[in-house]
């Protein structure tokens, strides 16, 4: 398509998906139920046909020379087709948020005033490789009643084509308009540009995938953006923590998955406990490879260690390389933490009531922790059901955003007459 | 200034707003609360003053011929004056918003999860005309624990800089930064320019004012804009509504105030209803000298009515004239109410459980009534204790804009040594 055929196409797409929001927003909870588990039983059924799709795309990625983790990430099993068709059931057994009334007060005038919580409207999700986010994001834009456009990598292309051919069939067999999800059948980037500047019909974008999508997405959209940028996320170990919990969630957040983004990037430690505590756990860090990078000060105590650079501090690894720097207070973990680290999650490891208490307002993040591993920093963890990622903006949804960031609140009154 | 100064000039203000607001982030409700009434106490005492500087700007307007619309706005009085003083004091007297923990629950996990009130960081206000909004938003940033930077109209240059005087006077003395409210000296235009889009410095644009400055802003900014457009609202008056209460409302919604945004623009009538209704709805309208426009079916029953055009449908008057169309079911309502609409404020009055139920559920506005004047849509009405403003947007902020949406929430989560 060239680009006036393409303006065309994504105006038409954003006419539908406005179209279908409309009716998405009133539509009962059982009738977006039933959908979801006819999207899950159609998945079920074309197994065989997800996966032949799905081979085509992993042979023209290898033909492209596509690096291996791009092609683990884009490969789809059994064992991934009946994690996506057991998603949906989840979804759908989640409760449902809209129309939820909150807060209803009577006022001094005699109206009732309380807040309805409703639909965004219309969602444009852009994402690469992984094919499962196409019946994940569905699962969820349908259950929230919102529609969805979405756009998925041209690596997964025919994954996501078969994918969205289950997701129409299971709308169409539970009365739902087909439009409620429409998977764009062009891997144009003009088509992201289109997407993320329409204005008139979408309410939200979220990107999900590398930074390069992230950082072009929201430089480019005039559309506001549900975003996750970097995850460099801290523990602390303060001045008498208790010694094995602080060795078990150091390594724990470092160590039980390298590239996810509520690793821990940076360990934070008190000076008064570090002689104590740093040769034991950089012991557990060597056995499990990991490369130790440090202050002066800690590089003092393991001689392991290489001196950290400015630029560690900032640094999101996604890699077995930790950086480690000791500290002399709470304030100066807090100061650090809230000038190096990107705001998404941060935890500390203390026995004392009042920092635990000054550490938990005071530090700027999304999820901040106290005697906990930053990998529980997640939808399911937090009980949210799902999740469509997480964001690490302060506007609207912070830190993991499930079916509720995916909604707004709008105010009601309920009324006898009165008149001002 | 020079376009290099300005930017020079903006960024220090921008670096010390953030700092002022990682401050402001963990100061106690009291200080905040003491801050408040010493603003409050200096300008009462400066009140001379005040209005000295007020009169030079009035003078300047009126030489420079400005219309007579904004000089009205542009003008303090001694009650303008008690009325600044008044607001403070009354935003002392709300709750602080700021730590609130709400949801805290157990996982399965054990770890415990709930969402914690936090400040938004720097937010930008851009406002035209009134000098009173610059009390205002200070004392409502700094009561949320924002630092916030005020860009007023460079008609109330003089006015402004007097009240920021008293800000600062008021911050110094309570112990708070100073920089905890920002007036900038500046009126060039290029200064907004840069507020808008410092990123790195500021969290969140409020724009207030006329279209005009809210269309600039919205299409420049590249942060996050709390904003208000058109205030398109309706009344609809359901088939066997209540007469005096369909009257009483009407009336009200239109005629209380011609130029809020909460006044309603457009009139819908149950065909059923309509002629009992119109006649005597409309003699009041003409006795107020509203002008009538309206459908061809509104216009047989009225002969004063003229016909309205498309573009009527879309119009916010701000003036004493009326949109008025007969409909012939709550369906057909609805969809004018979406459509046409701005999403603003819209109330039905009707008798009816179940149409009442599906007129709150299915009408996309900030704020949805039955049997109430769309005049309340306001933040004291609501009891929101003051308003920053009225968000048409879907995304954070929906409807009057207290305190609670210059906050964000973080999630908090409390362990004893868990890890994944």
């Amino acid at each position: 398509m060239n680009n006036v055929d393409i303006k065309t196409y994504m105006q038409l797409i954003g006419r539908k998906a406005r179209d279908a929001s409309n009716t998405m927003a009133k539509i009962d909870s059982s009738y977006k139920n039933i959908a979801l588990t006819e999207i899950a039983a159609s998945i079920q059924k074309n197994e065989k046909k997800l996966l032949s799709a799905n081979k085509d795309d992993l042979e023209t990625a290898r033909g492209q020379g596509l690096e291996s983790a791009l092609i683990d990430r884009l490969k789809l099993t059994s064992k991934g087709v009946s994690n996506m068709v057991e998603g949906l059931l989840q979804i759908s057994a989640l409760t449902d948020p809209i129309g939820k009334i909150s807060d209803l007060n009577y006022r001094p005038s005699g109206i009732q005033i309380g807040k309805m919580r409703v639909p965004l409207g219309v969602i444009g999700i852009i994402y690469e490789a992984r094919p499962n986010v196409t019946a994940d994001a569905a699962g969820l834009c349908i259950k929230s009643g919102n529609a969805a456009i979405l756009r998925g990598g041209s690596e997964a292309y025919n994954c996501n084509q078969a994918i969205a051919k289950c997701v129409r069939e299971g709308l169409v067999k539970s009365g739902l308009p087909e439009t409620a999800v429409q998977v764009l059948n062009t891997t144009d980037r003009e088509a992201v540009g289109e997407l993320i500047t329409m204005k008139e019909f979408v309410d939200v974008i979220v990107p999900r995938g590398g930074k390069g999508l992230i950082k072009r997405v929201s430089d480019e959209a005039c559309i506001p953006v549900i975003k996750h940028l970097d995850g460099v996320c801290h523990v602390y170990i303060d001045e008498g923590a208790d010694l094995d919990m602080s060795i078990s969630i150091a390594d724990n957040a470092k160590t039980q998955r390298f590239g996810t983004c509520n690793t821990m990037e940076t360990l934070l430690i008190h000076k008064k406990i570090a002689r104590k505590i740093l040769p034991l756990l950089c012991k557990i860090y060597l056995n499990k490879d990991v490369e130790l990078r440090g202050d002066k000060f800690s590089c003092a105590i393991v001689e392991e260690m290489v001196l950290a650079t400015e630029d560690d501090w900032k640094t999101e690894y996604l890699a077995p390389i930790i950086s480690i720097r000791i500290v002399s207070s709470l304030d100066q973990a807090v100061e650090h933490i809230n000038s190096y680290g990107s705001h998404h999650t941060d935890s500390i490891v203390t026995e004392d009531y009042a920092r635990a208490r000054r550490f938990l307002r005071e530090v700027d993040s999304s999820s901040v922790m106290v005697n906990a591993s930053t990998r529980f920093a997640d939808g399911f963890e937090y009980g949210l059901g799902a999740e469509i990622g997480i964001s690490t903006d302060k506007i609207h949804a912070r830190g993991p955003v499930g079916l509720e960031g995916l909604t707004s609140e709008k105010f009601i009154v309920l009324g006898s007459g009165q008149v001002r």
